[in-house]
């Protein structure tokens, strides 16, 4: 398998998915020590080290100073073709969401958003930024805008309880219907990384998004941070 | 706008996105000096590095020592739902895709991909790693994993040319119906780094994906490392 001088770390990575699969290792279990791994697998201490230090950035294990290498609770996988929300995303996989409101008030539209959202320079907007969190670990800042023309007095609820959504069309009768989404990668700033509890310049994804109605007028703009040792974004194909 | 101080950056990112739209700038054209851009966005320098270092990550600017910052060439979508080839989503973007292989030939199936492609150990699998280039510039490495059984022969075609998709169409009557991706972020190795032309341990995009027949059969495991500053992944979403 001459294949495996070109891709000695990918190589390790696989072996060590399967060994946690082989042995059942579940979510916080420890790894073997790094000596003994690397026996195990038949592999040199820096491709080991390399392998892990991608598996943890991708979420399958984490590290403990001093204590060794564990398996990572599954992440919450969020599906790209629904615009379901984080909560119902987590049904079935025993995942508790909660919410944390960072800032929730009426701005008014500035020139970038105005054109954006096609609304009139200094029409208003409700700006609601969030903190999600899944088993009580910092997942995802959200930043939503949303018009304001058709949800008056929306900031009156309380949104670390409620749904967005929900409320936009059970008392506005704002109906979501589709939207469009796309992803890239940033560093945290310093004021994401506290929020997310992360290191300064850790990559995440970045996510912005358009939510229309049926009518194809805009409803929502927001921009996600989201941790991606947390959440894995998947995607069903058609050919 | 109390929200300006909770978001000072975004902001700022989002002043810039719009100074380039407003001044109808296009890709490679220099951006004012800080100093300049200070003054025309009303912010400190601090807050205008931290959002000019987002927008270089994003792939919206990207700078030259010594010369300044300019305004980046727009950068691929793919869109989350097609499965068609990087050409396909070049079409109309006069951007030009170009193919390296850097690995072509049959190994054997171990026993992580015996599990993950439900082969028996030791079947035969074309193993084909690819370099795909937008306009001469690398961005992304594809390693892609093959039913060999369905295509036996198939590593005489010259991938840096054909399509692998079109030729297990055209020659092998493999029919590709379905599939799943998903996404996650992960860090270049020094081998990757070297082919993706980036410094070693850049924040890049992770996808991995399985690829089906009609009749639920895997045809191809792939696992591609996508740079963040080339390509965007966009989803249409449905409520």
């Amino acid at each position: 398998m001459g294949n495996n001088q070109l891709r000695p770390r990918e190589e390790v990575v696989e072996k060590i998915e399967f060994y946690i699969d082989e042995n059942e290792l579940r979510p916080n279990d420890k790894l073997p020590s790094e000596r003994e791994l690397c026996e195990i697998l038949g592999t040199s201490r820096t491709t080991l080290r390399g392998a892990i230090k991608r598996l943890i950035i991708e979420g399958t294990l984490y590290s403990k100073r001093g204590a060794g290498t564990f398996v990572a609770p599954k992440k919450l996988v969020r599906n790209l073709q629904d615009m379901e929300s984080l909560s119902k995303s987590a049904v079935g996989t025993f995942k508790v969401i909660t919410t944390k409101v960072i800032y929730a008030s009426i701005i008014e539209c500035n020139k970038e958003l105005s054109k954006r959202m096609k609304l009139t320079l200094g029409s208003k907007l409700f700006c609601l930024q969030r903190l999600r969190l899944i088993d009580g670990i910092p997942a995802m800042i959200e930043l939503a805008y949303i018009d304001y023309s058709l949800c008056k007095g929306i900031e009156k609820y309380d949104f670390s309880q409620e749904s967005l959504y929900q409320i936009l069309e059970d008392m506005y009768n704002v109906k979501i219907d589709h939207g469009s989404e796309t992803l890239s990668v940033t560093y945290t700033s310093e004021q994401e990384s506290e929020l997310l509890n992360v290191e300064n310049g850790t990559p995440v994804f970045f996510v912005t998004g358009n939510v229309f109605n049926e009518d194809e007028k805009m409803i929502e703009f927001y921009k996600s941070v989201v941790r991606a040792d947390q959440i894995r974004f998947s995607s069903t194909l058609r050919y």
